[in-house]
């Protein structure tokens, strides 16, 4: 509403309230022009009246709702359906032009705006978050994967002669096919046991380097957020070996944002050596929907060169979503889900250690995994893998997700490389293990339900593994409480584990 | 946005897209400033990016949507749950004051806004629909029924002697305890019948007025939509009579705005005689959901005394609903809708006319009816009533609503006056009958499927009626599409029918 | 989805997983089972999907959203506008009958039996907030007042010759006009002073009782809920009066529910006398937006008898925002709301306290009223009124909203009655106060902000009464953190302070 | 609701009201079950009741909305904004595993449904558009651009030794740079002109594959929908080239399947010689928000070989999108959409070539674009290219969108190729022209309005060239109605002048 609106409405009520009212609405704006102009993550989240309002003037700046607007080109923001144009809140034409996906859309002035603002506060975020260095950033509406093959695929225009990627080995299929998917060859570097922690081996790497031949090399592609017992890799070192070698250097960062381990990693190989780029997922760090990554760095120009290489336009929906969740979390509340997430890590580690124990198992020692946690699974004789994967399907259908068992020995073939020993990030682990990671978000119920289920399911494993002994287990299990869940469970546990056996 | 946050915009994209958008936002700002400047419903209906930033923006004018508010009073306009915030687009405060349902309100400048434009629009409908004459009104969250009551309990006021009612009898509940409720003896005025119509007996109401005595009643209380075979209430010759006796006149309009004919009579009364007050059902005639009605008249000092008797705030449900619905319209979309409706009466009134005829049977002439319609009911011997009641609920299982069966001789005491012949507004009316309407919104399928569905139970019915003879009826029902509802209804048939028996 | 869909399902994607959601399903539908057969409020609160797909079960159980519906009648659920639709989760044909709102509807067996369910669960909640002998209760679209209204209306039948409410006095309009429009004469009872306290004088209510005899009133119209120093009325003596003289007695509990002293109060009155219904508002017990009210009693087919007072349809909008409230709360919700609120009134209390001897004022000493406090206002000279006036004034300026200032010698005329000393509740209380009160909601915030400001304007009007003296007051206030609001005050403080001048 | 429920449900209201009820909810059931177990798209659209319930009981499934989970991973469908979760109707988990991006996800049997579901009704509306031989597509999170990058990624693992993209120009920048992207060379076959239009040049296209040699190329990169006036590839022949050649060919048809003459020729293509992939928008075609794709393709092994190439999960948005659109569309609708468009291409060509004759201009002769028009733009003297800038600056203030004026003679330089005569396809097109389409969704109203205007801008610019001369134009601009848009744009003329021209 304009002066005059109020004008109007001053005739209809009392000046006095509308013109209280018009004050008010003050506050609102307020928040968005501070918002505008220094673009960064409100201290304080938005409440939600704010926040609709400034989508909808962000909206209406777009010539899909401009009111007297005519079309006559390919690309109209047209919807055929009400129920998507406002789910989208009637942003429709996406983010990006067809050279540049961090490009401004004459015809979408709001959407343009959108796109800046939210890599701004994402900037802002990390920043915050444990890597003040950087300088540049943008949301890409493609998962983390495809976002690292972007980035090869930049580099490959400045490195036409590199064929192979340094790459210490991480067990996540995506992660390896983010190289193959670019054309190149992936160099396996083993991981070296340390206590029970899998950490980088440098000396393979510097050795590696030399026997290729950096100009062969286009880049060496390492790991932060990682499942325990694997640590996240020493990225000081290697990037001092890149920034002497002078090979690029790419970091996955997948789920990094939320521990502040892995960012002070980012941070200081930046500052001692060379990290190009780095890379994070969306949904794992500002718990929003699955579909976004945002591509850092402490380089503008190369920042700007991977957003140009994406070619046309793309999804606005990731980086809407993380505009909001910001605007609604304020930095203060980013903060405090940072904060939770580590007390969340200590619980679960503490109790995760006391069950572990009560059943002659072992918590891994892994200090420098901030976020996953991995816990011994003794088997005897013949029927381990079987009583293993059980123990996987039977967490499965209890409800409890993310728990991933890896048995020892497994072999896997991805794009026609051999992974012995998969999942467990190394040819040989010594022992079959269960991880539990504490991410952004987990309450205290989680823990609980989860320690309560597991402590009932190797209850049941055991009992079947050995008739004769009796195994007690924390006895704090009120069968009563869960009861719904169990008997669910019981109904599925057949169908299911054949299922897991095959998929896991 | 403000002056700052465009600047601050140009700033991050391109000003000259940013100045485009701006002022684009100005042509929504100009349709909010003609509403609020002229109070008119706009001709062309606004599209939901309007709307919906215009309820935003009086949203935000309301004490419980100030950012900075504190509250200290039993009534903040708090609210617990979000769905329940979002779905009133956070107008929490109702409407009015503890004194009067239009009064405005200091802690909601935005609902008291809205308030006043709903009752401006509204007005100007009821002009457009045919009462030009009509000087004020306002939408008050109850039903017609009650809203009635609150008329008569503001006349009682005026009236302290009055006791009687004078009501030319409609067979509807609710007209009824409209009277009771506010604690006034209905006078039932006997229809006559002048061919098949049943119409006002003027020299009955006359009669009963020198009877009892202008001061010792209260109004009369007259009817326009009503169902067939009774027609509209001779308003003219009402009004000339209340006004020659002093006796204040209320009309209940209920689904009367959607027919010109309804509406016309009322500008007549007015013109030539007395109307005090006529009232009208929301839903009925602006397609919005159940529970608010209109009170309009012709002189605004009575209709704001009425407007004074209610005691306390209300909910602003209803009057958002029809903002909501009538700028989406615009008038014109209202216009449309009004015409529809006729040609839809036209089109169920020749269909209704062959299908009787092809079973002996024919539709009443009821010229003076301008929405409803009945279709004779022959029956034969003792099963009659069964029979008839029996095809109510056979309509019912196969999803036709609305249509009504009256068998004769019904007998019903309501509120302890006993109605013969009830629901046929007569002690005797010749025949039974089937009611159908033609109400705004009717869809040429809803016709379609109407007569379909009544053809292949009359089938049924006569068939048991009378198993010897062969009755053919329009032979045009296509077995196989509408197979899925007569499936479903053939199940249901028996459980229903004897609901049906009791509750009709 | 039906089991043939899940069949369907398990071809396209693997049987495990789909067999898991599909028992994941169950979870949700165990709830639902669970609130239809006992009909109470859930402890635990639902989450949104689970109330959503309750919603949607019901919804699509009306006629308006079958899919091969045909409509022939006048009222058929038809909606023009997809925005009121969905804001009202499709429920479109209200609740009730013509001949009582609390009737089930055969085109509408979702919306009735939503009705029901709501009811059912009100009931449960004002036993549990301390009615335990409530037997019956509903939700009606009407606010306090008309409810009350109704009320009355309804006793008119079975009381034909009754003239007069007895009605300790109360300074809120609407709680005298519910009588007024209803037809009655309010014999106002004035108060009796004890301390601080405004309290019931029954000697002159059973004096009154005698003088007019029991048969010419109406009921006794008695309040819980009340501004300071009012505290509620001594219902169990009035009860005990009623009962002892055959008058019906209708207690106004507005906003009692969230206290557990107002609805103890109830209780006892019920069961040492009698009671015969207590109405209380919606919005200001569960936190809705205003427009509804709940008529409970102890007398089924009293409150049935009510009920079909009602005359036509009403509108589902409040019920389904209390139900949805409620069932998003659950019951340990809506405890902890109570509990909460309990709280905060004693943070209040000692806030106001402090402040107010600061100043040299006192908070008066009203022990009985749980949920509303005052302080007084010492005045000197002849420009005391217009210094209480600025007070209010600069209140609302500075977004505190709910503070009432009451001054000396407030007279007003409401519907032909005067009231000396208006908003006092009495005709000479001995000084001019400010009224604040702690509902259910209040947040830590409001209070400090209240406080803040109040300190502010207190310090602000005591400069100008007396430029000499040097007030200090509580000198927590710091000026940077309120500067916004502030500033926004004092241009808004000469255009309101007449305004409110006016209003008030 | 299950059984049990609607029994209580029956205890609560009447059972034969409930029963209906339930019936009701069959139809639902019955169209859910039926798209299901065809996988196809429905004739008639869904209406928004069964779209939602089908939605919320997929979402249901999903393990992020089971009441009991508990998550212990890094990724757990957790959302901090409950607008987030809301608008995206609860699916968190996007699409894919980390494999491949049409793999299920046992976390989420919903969203995995939704994703097979989507994937098999857009198949169904490919066949239905025009290509019934087409086996298998899915769709991707990726604009058009990417989309076709991860076909070419995909066709290096097949074909190491090959460098080279065949590539028939059309000047658009993404899809040069999706083969940049990708890491080849696009070798750039210049169009020929036949009359007005410019085609394939097919011997070009054989001459390079003899002198490449068929191994060192990837593939023939063909394209169907464009801007006239250059037509769709000669889609047959090419198919043959590769056929015989052995060299893969992937279409880039990014918005033909909103025409049957692109889509003939996929399917003729496919028919008599080789077509490996055709890559089409999603918003371009299905009127949904800009960000997704489909790669259709005749060979399910290497569509799925695509599919797996994507490295990650992804956005579920796209898909979510395109389903709610087509179910509420059916296939009835987007049929009569496509043949809408068809009936406006007509129109705004009948309409161009009258305005252009008027102004002595002439409309192109391109039969064979089947959505593009152009209209030839004469330019005197040196000032041509300014004066045509010009006109595409005013059409832009004037809200007209999607007109694209080609001046003469620009030259442009993308990832370091150099085009001339940039824009038009051609290094020395005739003339310089102006393009307008006729794409689905655009209505009478958008092509009345783009006459409108252009007159009003052709008239001022051909003022402003030549003061002496009288240019009347079509005179049927009503200078009255569009005078609001006007008035704008001459206020922004100037500052998107100077923006339009840089950016172009």
């Amino acid at each position: 509403m304009n002066r005059d609106s109020f004008a109007a409405g001053e005739r209809l009520v009392s000046p006095a309230y509308v013109r209280q009212g018009c004050e008010a609405r003050r506050s609102h704006e307020h928040l968005i022009r501070l918002l505008l102009e220094k673009g960064k993550c409100p201290e304080d989240g938005w409440d939600e009246s704010t926040l609709e309002l400034f989508l909808h003037e962000l909206a209406i700046m777009d010539s899909n709702n401009f009111l007297g607007n005519c079309g006559v080109g390919e690309r109209e923001g047209r919807v055929a359906s009400a129920l998507v144009a406002r789910r989208h809140y009637r942003f429709i034409h996406g983010i990006g032009r067809s050279g540049d996906i961090s490009a401004v859309q004459p015809k979408a002035a709001g959407s343009s705006l959108l796109n800046k603002i939210t890599n701004s506060l994402v900037l802002d975020i990390i920043k915050l978050a444990g890597v003040p260095a950087v300088t540049s950033c943008f949301v890409v509406p493609m998962a983390t994967g495809m976002s690292l093959t972007l980035c090869f695929l930049t580099l490959r225009h400045k490195r036409p002669k590199a064929k192979y990627i340094i790459w210490p080995r991480i067990d996540q299929k995506s992660c390896f096919k983010s190289m193959i998917t670019a054309g190149f060859d992936p160099v396996v570097i083993e991981n070296v046991l340390e206590g029970d922690e899998l950490r980088t081996d440098l000396k393979a790497v510097e050795a590696k380097v030399q026997e290729l031949g950096p100009d062969n090399i286009l880049c060496v592609h390492s790991t932060t957020s990682c499942f325990a017992p694997r640590v996240p890799d020493r990225l000081e070192e290697l990037a001092v070996i890149c920034a002497n070698s002078g090979i690029p250097h790419i970091v996955n960062n997948a789920y990094g944002v939320q521990s502040s381990k892995c960012m002070h990693l980012i941070q200081q190989g930046a500052r001692v050596g060379r990290i190009d780029a780095f890379v994070q997922s969306l949904d794992k760090n500002f718990m929003v929907p699955v579909g976004g990554a945002i591509i850092a760095g402490f380089n503008d120009s190369f920042i700007q060169e991977i957003s140009k290489m994406y070619p046309g336009r793309a999804s606005a929906s990731p980086s809407l979503d993380v505009l909001i969740t910001l605007l609604s979390l304020g930095s203060n509340g980013y903060k405090k889900l940072l904060k939770e997430r580590k007390e969340m890590f200590s619980y679960l580690s503490s109790q995760l250690k006391k069950l572990s124990e009560s059943y002659n198992e072992r918590l891994l020692h892994t200090p420098h995994n901030p976020i996953s946690l991995a816990m011994t699974l003794k088997t005897r004789g013949e029927h381990q893998d079987k009583a293993i994967t059980q123990l996987g399907s039977m967490l499965f259908t209890r409800q409890v997700s993310g728990a991933r068992v890896v048995p020892l020995g497994s072999v896997q073939t991805v794009s026609g490389h051999t992974f012995r020993g998969f999942m467990s990030h190394a040819n040989n682990y010594p022992c079959a293990y269960l991880n539990a990671a504490s991410a952004i978000g987990m309450k205290t119920q989680d823990v609980d339900l989860f320690i309560k289920r597991l402590d009932k399911c190797l209850k049941t494993v055991r009992k079947e593994q050995n008739k004769e002994s009796n195994v007690s287990g924390v006895d704090n299990y009120d069968k009563t409480e869960d009861v719904d869940i169990e008997e669910m469970a019981l109904k599925l546990d057949n169908v299911l584990f054949d299922t897991y056996q095959n998929s896991s």
